[in-house]
């Protein structure tokens, strides 16, 4: 069954393996009338482009996009958006060694026994790159979401045992650091830290933290649809990810209702506000104002130079050193895809709350078409 | 929109509030050939129902479950099953008084802003017994999974500061204290725990943890129908719920590639096995033959009768004391419907896949009908 | 998979056999705050009601409807609609004998085939009271269609060889007469046919038609989601139809571009308006302020009393008199299903138009919430 | 909303303008194991390429495809296949004249109305070209069914008042006329009539029909997703398409139940079968083993050349000539995408099918994994 089609409105359909021809999306439900160039999504692209730092793959790769339909005289006609990016630097012959066993922590074994066999290049479908996909849409979903103020922050919150200091957070610092951590500090122990693990053919995990802000009151659904459930699922598609938290997150099995309920107030403007937000900017599963905080909790790369144990396609108990172009760490790079991730989310939510009130249809519909 | 749907081809669809005249389901997609009655359901929901221990609502509740469609003579006959459980216990009374302010944790303000109005008895929609329907769901695919060899261990594993001891985890515990804990010392002091709360006006959180073994290897699909994708979403569209993790979890922040790859090696019976479970069950979105290990976090319940701060409809900064009979902790309670949104979703996967492979369409149909 | 829900905004799940406890759908994103009590669902219900007149089955049902949840003080909260009739008069004693062959031109073979048994009393799903979950959740789509000024006309254009005379058409005299026909002199001659064929133990056909007026320009999408795709879908779906057409419909294979093309003019109030309407009513799948059109083939009632040839489960060539309480023609009952099918399809429409526009957009949601 | 997915299993996802870049789509949801290569799909493509015939536009565009993904070492890999035919004769200049204005029986007018503008090149995503996108996903979904043994026949049945005489139906000269006949002497016919239309600056209309055998008993669902009803929708998505029937179709409102009616009867290898096969293939919305036999109606190509009445973007009466290369018949390029669309809907009903009984589960899912 189809398994790359992320969206119950706007449709987000990706494709593509490491080493094919190329990586794309096509995005269904778009509206009409939104200004939309390339650059608008090479930017995005450029967060996750590899061989940025020494912290990532040296393999070289424009990851340049073109945009093949859907737009027309610089604005989205209403119609598919296709996105293509091109593969350039597949060098196959690197990986025809791993066609015969199994990498530890990759998807080569489950490949096989789901399909009977696998396109063993790179990973295939569940290389990395599957994500410039993702981030292509992404950027799409954050050019709509800006036009109706919504603000994203997300950063690299920890990595291995180096977590940022609220104290000294500071959102520009995050452009200044190649592991875009908002603690030049953190930043800096971060990288000594990845320097050891380079040396010793090791990985680090780390968590992201995404902050959104000036979210509309009222999106998500009551049951399954919940906001939080939508962004954990969008989270937790990501190659990488193990963990997923909201607000507080795992903190409140410790806590009390006392302590973790977040006491309403007038805000000055005559809005209801939170005192606090433990809750992370959803209740009953709908936004409540407050920014949206969440967590991804990534695992180290499961490349590693080391030597490993494992098997063969046939059978038999190996021993393996992994070759290719491996990130020491996945976390800097994922960044911008747990901010493409939760745009799709928040835009689909957006798109589902258009038809929560009988009044919202007649300001769009009028008795013979739409209200001019 | 619709949020109540759950599933892709095992579909289920929710209805029903607090004080409304029922709870109920309407399943669609069920196979034929299925041997069903009431009592498979109802011991789901008795593991719910409210009103066991001293630690869940006294509210009386029979929730007692009719089958009103899609069985006959004792079997599912593959078109829509129709689960009712009838409120008997609503006494709307208690509720009037908090229809005129914003109770904080609970999604009143939220459902305000997004319809314009609620039900405000008990909750409406986003009571706890919405969850009914979930459970009886999720005990059809229960069933299902049983005959596919499929076995479920769901408990609490923390509350609040209280947690189990791997070293005494005895899973006929769970059956033994109303926590549903498998660690007899654990539970003790997790009630005593639960009495301070209770005669402190406030209420605990806590964590349950699933196990599932026997698992087909292949369940998932790549980039975003990935199992543990759906999984979080399943577990995070409960309303208590703000943390999900797979495997190591959150912990996989502070591990290494060569700690956290699990090394594949080949069993006796010549099957391809790890020596390790960091990965929780699934390797690129596929399960991997391991038992699916996942937790979810789940926050303090939000109806404490200790005094809060918040706001009137219209806008009045006030001080209240929610009455009404609630749980201190909505751990134990919640244990069932992790297991089964885990069931709905297995389900799903489990039917995806039939369709991953040509042969797989071969052993069904032949040239002019199923295959005999 | 499932094949009991309709629409991808306005879900509507439906459930139940002619002789199981009853038949009932949910509704699952109907927006809040439509004024909805049991007698707006009701009368669409006694339209379909069986022992209206000689033409329809005697069997004795109130067809009552019950709201079990989604409404609150007389308004639609935005939850789930559950919507409930309860069967009252199975005599599954009548139908044991058809348990053992197939009857020709009814699903008792193919359901055998596909799911390995069957629900035989009173062809179980596959009966023409499954239909009753369509009205009612039909009924609560032509409340919201009529508060955006939508009107319908639909009624029975042919019976046999009689057709209504537009000369003569008449929209009072659909109430006048059984059949449902704007035409006295066409219904008083099918009735003598219908007569005729009660005589002969024999059944007859017909032609319905929908006229839908003041439906607002833009409603379906270009290309698979064209509304004239989604209302032959909707229309097919319905157990006699085997033939859909819009505007012209089959006589366009006759006419040439000349003759069928649309002349654009300017009306008086300033809006483009059509010189003909041999479309029907849409252009490019897209609605385009003319009436919508449509007419759907339904077959005679396969159940008949004469004697007809068919096989036993068990393979054996018989001859059988099906016994039971049939109609004699479906049409006229199923006039109001075409209308209850033609406004879930555009309800549908308008939820999915409410994002065709950046601007609509921006008319709902604001920077910190939907726009006041 | 998104318009452009078709398929709940086998989900294609179409793009691409007539003037734009290219024109694609996306397959997510094929079985791996899947022989296939480009020329499989160039075959279906090569008869609805257009300068075929001197009744298809002069365009000259070799519509060449190719696999960008899902295909590895000749077989498919169980992840998207993304397909891609590019544009190579778009004379934009051709079209500028018609921006200004809506042409009778096209969607310009419609799309302005919807979106707010409209790329006017060619019809933009309304064009014709649209349907390579279904074609190229129906060639895969044709190899998959051939795999299975069913088997097509699609052709026009009629063009004008020309019909072909079933006595002397001929398959092999579907080949041998440009106009996709079985019938030599009605295809003379038919071009000496479009001789007639092209003259006369006008257009044609005509049926297609399709006849599908070797159809495994049990495919579609009862209710709202009966073959016959998919088979409806996917077929009124084609632009040109005005109406549906399926079997005797229409002429089943003139019918009697005692005709109307198929008698069941032993097969000679012990199958049941059915005596005529009125109901062209489906019994309750189920596939009964008899072949599928449907037919569209096409309405004759909106452009001609001939003087029409419209008016202007600016709202002006103006009398129009309709400049470009088009077709006097769409019918005869039609017919490979109406089997192409028909192939969809059944691997899509096939896929649903695998569900429908507990031992279809059991085939493929072991206790631990695929049973082998």
């Amino acid at each position: 069954m189809a398994g790359s089609i992320f969206g119950r409105q706007f449709c987000v359909s990706t494709w593509g393996e490491s080493h094919g021809k190329g990586i794309g999306v096509v995005i269904d439900g778009c509206p009409a009338g939104l200004s939309l160039c390339e650059e608008d999504i090479q930017r995005y692209l450029d967060r996750r482009k590899p061989g940025q730092s020494r912290y990532s793959t040296p393999r070289k790769e424009a990851d340049q996009v073109e945009i093949l339909s859907g737009v027309f005289e610089g604005r989205t006609t209403g119609t598919p958006i296709s996105l293509l990016v091109a593969n350039t630097s597949q060098r196959s012959g690197d990986y025809q060694e791993i066609a015969s066993y199994y990498r530890p922590g990759h998807a080569d074994y489950t490949f096989d026994q789901k399909y009977g066999f696998r396109d063993y290049r790179g990973g295939g479908r569940s290389s990395g790159r599957e994500t410039i996909g993702r981030v292509a849409a992404g950027a799409v979903a954050l050019k709509i979401l800006g036009e109706l103020g919504v603000a994203f922050r997300t950063y690299t919150r920890s990595i291995g045992p180096i977590c940022i200091d609220l104290d000294r957070f500071s959102w520009e610092e995050v452009w200044n650091n190649p592991l875009y951590m908002p603690d030049a500090q953190a930043a800096f122990q971060a990288q000594e830290y990845l320097q050891q693990c380079i040396q010793e053919q090791n990985s680090a995990g780390g968590v992201i933290e995404c902050v959104i802000s000036q979210v509309p009151v009222g999106l998500g659904d009551p049951c399954f649809e919940k906001l939080e459930a939508n962004l954990a699922k969008a989270i937790l598609s990501m190659g990488a990810v193990r963990g997923f938290e909201i607000g507080d997150g795992f903190a409140v099995a410790h806590s009390t209702g006392a302590e973790n309920n977040d006491p309403f107030y007038m805000g000055e403007k005559g809005q209801v506000q939170k005192a606090s937000n433990h809750a992370g900017g959803t209740l009953g599963g709908i936004s409540d104002g407050s920014p949206l905080v969440f967590r991804a909790a990534v695992k180290p790369t499961p490349s590693i130079s080391r030597e490993q144990e494992t098997v063969t396609r046939e059978g038999e108990n190996i021993k393996v050193q992994v070759k290719g172009r491996h990130d020491p760490i996945i976390v800097p790079r994922a960044v911008v895809v747990v901010e493409a991730m939760a745009a799709l989310v928040l835009v689909d939510a957006l798109f589902s709350g258009m038809t929560a009130r009988m009044d919202y249809l007649k300001r769009i519909w009028g008795p013979t078409g739409p209200v001019a």
